[in-house]
């Protein structure tokens, strides 16, 4: 149903009768998740960070994405991602904007309860940090959403970035 | 005051006394606008749209930037932006994201009340119609926000492509 039915900002995808063909798929993901993360970078000390991610059914076929992080406990706005995620025939693209300049555009497979999305481009404006590639992979656990980020960023190789099992809000 | 302060979704700026000095020549932006924008391509009849654009301060020093159309009159969803607004010294940079698999990386000049950005780079998805250049226009107009956008697009060369002027919600 293109285009159709009732949009939905966290609802279970089994309450989401709607929700286009394409998306079925990527139903997994839908709802708003929170957590605790940690992340680690050859250039920075490990740290911990609470997160709240969303990935909501805009109405389109598409899923929104958006992310916030906060210091722990209950401390400073740290980083955060909004974007979209598009259903392919047996994949998905993403296209998230980060609000230290950078741009990213990824695509990859996606199976049952999982999707993993690699950079095809990563793009950057003037005053942003170098960031050269980005690897995701999101899955369902049960009823939690697991996933981790790698990087390529500021000179450094491809490694492990980000990491949060999270549970529904 | 970097990172701290009250984040804001769409107070008006005067209300925002936290706001980070680097984002007082962007304060003009700040709020929730809505009205009606025209839209035209040479590829597409014209046509008309509702809007509700979203330009917030997170807390961070950035704005967060969130646009939705909708067919009128209150009609389904149509296109959406999603991103965020950097200040530079004299100017800004703008990283957005479109559910079209659109990520657009963009900066130019800010004069009082009115910023212009120009595309640096757009990048697509591999199922994404092809955008090459994007120029944005925002101006406030009294208690209105104008804006206009350019696009060079699927073949054709840069030239106009949407017009608003919108209220505060």
């Amino acid at each position: 149903m293109r285009g159709g039915g009732r949009p939905s900002a966290r609802l279970d995808p089994v309450e989401v009768p709607d929700l286009p063909a394409e998306l079925v798929p990527l139903a997994f993901l839908l709802g708003t998740w929170t957590g605790t993360g940690r992340g680690a970078y050859p250039t920075v000390d490990d740290f911990t960070y609470d997160e709240e991610l969303t990935f909501a059914w805009p109405g389109k076929p598409v899923l929104r994405y958006a992310q916030r992080t906060h210091v722990p406990p209950g401390g400073a706005p740290s980083h955060a991602e909004v974007g979209y995620l598009r259903p392919t025939p047996g994949g998905a693209e993403l296209v998230v904007a980060h609000p230290s300049g950078v741009a990213e555009v990824s695509d990859g497979p996606v199976t049952a309860g999982r999707v993993e999305l690699a950079s095809r481009t990563v793009v950057t404006t003037p005053t942003a940090k170098a960031v050269s590639e980005v690897r995701r992979v999101y899955e369902r656990r049960g009823d939690r959403l697991w996933y981790r980020v790698d990087m390529a960023a500021v000179g450094q190789p491809l490694g492990f970035h980000l990491e949060a099992e999270l549970r529904p809000a």
